[in-house]
């Protein structure tokens, strides 16, 4: 097992239904692991985490100051093509994001795009026609390395 | 291919060779898919993604204010042990990482902690006997899901 794994990514949020509403609208599957104060959705290969943001705070032992628009993270969904890129930007703009930067052509070749989920999180859509992705729709920019590697 | 996917996540730091140094110490495979101004490093099923943090908020549109300590988002590895966890956290505190939280049982019957890294951003380590972990180290919370639901 590698040490080199996010097995789950925990947003602060204030509303925690919403926040959980809002994801289910995007695909992921909300789970009986989460109680009244966390919920757990699950996608591919990882846990999304909704938990609140002073409680959050809190559990790290830090005072949740007022947050940045910028955060200094960004969370990316890459797309097989700019359609798809449009797609679920415009599902989640449906289901309460704002946006930030409409998908569009960039520098390097690709297309991509910015929305603020309901809390204020970056999500990044790209379609990047360089990078290969598997079945599952993952990214593997190491194709030396064994898949199952230990 | 579902929608509910992380296939990249983009931490913003203010030194691209200290932080991929980091978190190659960590595991992290840095792959031949960056440039001078942005690294790539493979782990289990996802992407880290190291970028300045003036460049990323630039990327995004937005101004990159001071960012706090807590800044709303924690990543996470679980680990399947206390052990392991213990000693994956002292590895981070030897790679550069500021203990935040050292690991300790916590309420929820599990044994979890934070570390900083040298940019700020939160991970958690932290073992949950409650959670399965598949064999490469992945949650899957939603077992009546089929592995390759589309």
């Amino acid at each position: 097992m590698r040490d080199a794994r996010i097995t789950l990514v925990t947003l602060g949020v204030s509303d925690l239904q919403r926040a959980s509403a809002f994801y289910e609208a995007l695909g992921w599957t909300r789970t009986q692991a989460g109680n009244e104060s966390v919920v757990f959705l699950q996608g591919e290969g990882l846990v999304l985490s909704l938990f609140g943001l002073a409680d959050l705070a809190k559990d790290a032992g830090l005072t949740a100051e007022p947050l940045p628009a910028f955060r200094g993270v960004t969370l990316a969904i890459n797309l097989p093509s700019e359609a798809e890129t449009d797609r679920l930007f415009d599902t989640a703009l449906g289901a309460g994001a704002t946006a930030v930067k409409r998908p569009e052509k960039v520098f390097w070749g690709g297309y991509s795009g910015y929305f603020a989920d309901p809390d204020g999180h970056l999500w990044e859509l790209a379609h990047n026609p360089f990078f290969a992705m598997d079945e599952r729709g993952l990214l593997d920019l190491d194709p030396a390395r064994p898949e199952t590697a230990s």
